[in-house]
């Protein structure tokens, strides 16, 4: 059964609770469940992680070479200053989706670049915590 | 029952003919087919319309005013460079949708900028032609 | 008899009824009658259009080359970005008054540049519908 | 009656002296006679006066506070550089138009930015000393 | 016999009438006539268009698909500004040569950047009508 | 007994009357009075003064030279436009602290760079009014 | 008792030993209690930490929610980096004020722009470790 | 005899006392000295003034027309900053030559562009107080 | 006779050696014997040389004022850095056409912008080798 | 016997595993193994640390303070974002040496900067993993 | 008796035969017969020396060290592009003295900045060909 | 036996004579037989030359096609505006090592960028002459 790595950077364990204008009620723990359960149905394991630590997250994301099938990422604030993010992106081999809850295109100018996206196969922003569960489906279907 | 205008611009009627390496194999057709099936699932009847005509996309948007419930829109080219499509859409009440099938931030940079995208509520990018059901799905969730 | 080409741009059909915070409630059919009242006190006749297409603005104000007196232009959104109504305009002998309803640089940077006014004799912004007879006035003192 | 401060700013004074093929032979108190009478038709007051000193149009401005109705404004060279008298338009209650002689878009630019822009509800330019006349009818109208 | 398509975009139905120190006094017929002996000549049948719609170049270039050895574009003021031509013609299959009758790099910036080079084989500029001629003997050579 | 120069720019005069959001309620006779008393408290006279005019504000500078130990300057919208303050700061041998009520890094981006910030020793911004004691103190311990 | 949260970010545990000609020759430990003690005056309790990693000064800010009443930071370097910071701080209800001991203004230009100064209440640069101290009396006056 | 207008801007009255390492140690009396005796050599009457304020300025230049024969300016800090100097300048009939003590291309980038360059005829900088006999000679041999 | 100078620039004497994929396998030496013949048709005679050094070429444009008819350049890498031979051009009273072997718009951004282009009558990119006789003819056609 | 510090940040530690045709295959081992050696034979001991953590670096590189002679480091990512490490350089007191593994000017435009080569004595790029042998030896060298 | 290094840059020989609008009617041969008679007056010898070639001059600059006392150089267009002229100067150790004839900063915008002017002690520019005038006497006056 | 071309570009002639504090006391002398005797030890000959000359340098690695078997260059100011020598070096079959003596990084913003290090395989920077023979050691590598 193939692994799929789901990782939320910096203050997205603070989903539900921070800003609920933009980021929604939901939490992250809700956002893993709905995750574990549709990689049930899709025939995924589901490895969820969040971290406020760059490092800790580059050190997942080489985990994750040879061991997980794709890699699902929202790396919130670290998507705009993180080349580390990126470079270990590079070294996996699988596809990589990148999920963002807020549309970050109507939000301040520094939050339009991301340099996960050019690494991702696909970007989703704006989806709320929708965004998850497509990027679920995505990578599934591009992995079969 | 709630209508989705399902609009596609400039070139996007060729799809599944040109550069298959980017925009994959299926057709206009075949992604309108699958649209309107799920429409059918979901509750919405899909108006799908395509033109590589700026005045026209920008005609239709307006005419979906107090008609269609929400717009998805792949604007093609024209993403890039219409503010008319922009004002149009601004001038739209229900909830928008953006849609690109292949991942616009692996490409040239003056692709990395839509003009839509301070508009819609949400953007999906490289997801190929399985962006559009996501969208439905999610547009959907927002109208319910 | 003068001929007054008064031509409006993409979604200005909308007038009265999209945004009325900022371009307020007057319709764009008010303005064309006060505009054609005030035409014949002032002695010209006014020919007014509306498009939502690039491509027919062009062909009109060709078509006013040798016919038109002057032209009074509200190019919308195609302020920014057309090129091809600047080179028309270019073409054309007579005066040009560019007229926006709302001041444009109270709004996003990019509504800041008008390829249009690099060639108007007058810009009018954020005078609300007054701006078109202000246009009229100004035109018919510079054509006298 | 309400009173309409109409300011001018650095090297009006000269207006009808310099560079007439800009600014037309129109002297600043021909433009003050005209709006004085057209003020007298309106039903406002009209109190005109121009500086080289953007200190002193920052005192005017201010003393303008809670005594005229309204502002209308040509701050010459000093649109493009003083945000002291933005600030100053700031701290006035009453609507602010902003007139240019000549279109400044078609000049250097330099010339093409103004600070006072920002804050005006209206900008004309390029109408020669009719915009004034304009400005005056219109912050009448706004004002009702 | 091969085709190809002589495309000429938006005001060059006006060529011989505008600007004349800048387009020459050839009118658009005359190059026609001249490119369609040229072609005849040289073993290719030329089909010749123009027009002032994006939308319709765009149309013209799809339907060249298949159909036309390759396309000779002037695309006018839209060089500047369209990402839908330069798509369009990213799936066409042949060589495409582009022309502007003057030399834009002496007029203003924004018209020394065109979208369409970036595809074209050739670009050919300054070298007034005759550089419809010389397009075509290349582009004949290209396809030998 | 070492004086200090309390310089305020254009519009400082206004405190606690315009914009109170930003500003705060206290007037610059408060502001000033504060200070004074503070002064005899740190040991220092306080020489408060204000004016629009940034050609005085120069004036007072220079008079300051042998004459003032220190120079605490809010040089209000002159921060962002004014060199020849800077320039006079340059030719005054003693400490300088600069002070903005606001915090102007949360204001217009022209708000954001002060040429009085290469020369002072410290900068205090968003302290409200609290920022002139702050100021003061701060420059009492840097002249001990 | 309020909470104040004094966060110091990286090399700041150097205060003192690195550089005195731009930072002193207080250490962090002498600041740190001087802000105790004059905290202990004002009647709120001082929690202060300092961390040269990005995700603890983030997991800090995090847990401040709900139990600190403020924020002094002094995010060094990472006040010109760090989004995640910003975003951190953006989540926590209380007031901020942001610390730099050096004037930033004075030093390289990448230093001029602080992320946390866009949502800071106040910042100040320059005014040594008194800053400290300031901003410990004005977050107390803010919360009072 | 002719008159020849000598304007020294901010600062320039303390030449000799601020700076000496930029600046030297002559004073501005001693420039009006040397420059009114050069005068008297060359068959012109010198008219040297100073001010730190910039409408004084624009007032003196004003003045000026009909009455100088040309300027000789050293703008200082408005250098940078002026449009209405240069507005002012251009409403002079005679020549202008612009002088800066300082080689300013080895300053500050702010100092090196000036608003007067584009109007003045010729430009002297880091000549030190040379630079003004040498500017004297010059648009005494211009206006021969 | 009329003659005509052929230069070209740097490392062109290495035509049909380096990066044939770009600039094809016809030599120099081919490249002035069909210019020659094609000159001996059109009545002309051509002058060709080539140069690594850009003082070299600086000469030889000088020595054709009064000796050649008209210029066509390939100036190679030095397009693009080189203003002494835009200005060596400038003195130069004839026509000038310049010449790219390769379309210099789809290499590296660099080389996108020419200082020649800015004097030259036409450009012509991406033609080959072909361009220098299409430069030939149209030279020819401009001089008679 | 000196000591050198020999640090190496994120995705270092993959060095022979990803991407292979940039980085090459030999692994970080290998590299300390025979940086050690050479130590050895040059008489300087060799500390090697590798993190994908920035905050643990910059913990090293403090305790790196009166305890190492010399810092060798190869930022990896975070040379292009991390000021946080460049301070610490900064308040290091031996020399430092920069390596890169491959040669980053030939790589995207944002790994073209390095705040640490504004701080290093020598930087070494796409020499391969020799690059540190010979960072060894100049550190001596510099040393001695 | 010390020497004066007189350089001329590329196009200067053709100094009153080219575009005599912006240059004047006066050779090269005149201004150098000017300078070595105010040479002979003031007490140096000149030695004056063109070039159209960038390696020419350099060479030219290094045979200057430790036999010229001072160097007047015009670099023409090399003034804006080289910086081999730069770094010779740098190592020469006497005065340096930048002459333009034309004022520079009227010009096209590539033409306002001189690599040479951050190196030179002066700048002259504009004052025709009596700047080299200026600039001898001034040399001479640096070097007494 | 392999010949290695070792070119210097201008100034460097003067190694050991200018700026001691930024390129050491070495002469080039000194490099060139230390790099002699170096390649005597790895089996290569050294082929030394040094130009101020531009078109010299293109010349001579022009002639290195075909018989020299790698390239090793310190372009000096050349490296940061020759397109020309990158053009030479791109027409060149072998290897190239690029070695600055200084840290340009350090120094000047514009000698930060080099046109040749998107051609070289590696660029040393800062390791004094040094730097020469850990660039011949590499070469000697890369061509084993």
């Amino acid at each position: 059964m193939d692994k799929i790595l789901l990782l939320n950077g910096p203050n997205l364990n603070l989903l539900g609770q921070r800003q609920p204008e933009i980021y929604g009620s939901e939490t992250l723990d809700d956002v893993v469940a709905t995750c574990t359960a549709l990689g049930a149905e899709l025939g995924v394991e589901v490895d969820a992680r969040q971290s406020n630590h760059e490092g800790v997250l580059v050190d997942w994301i080489q985990e994750a070479r040879g061991d997980a099938a794709g890699i699902i990422i929202n790396p919130g604030a670290l998507s705009h200053t993180s080349v580390a993010i990126l470079d270990a992106l590079n070294a996996f081999e699988g596809p990589v989706m990148e999920v963002h809850i807020s549309n970050i295109h109507k939000r301040e100018r520094f939050r339009h670049h991301s340099y996960v996206s050019g690494r991702a196969e696909g970007v989703i922003a704006g989806f709320g915590t929708d965004g998850y569960g497509f990027a679920m489906r995505r990578i599934v279907a591009v992995l079969a």
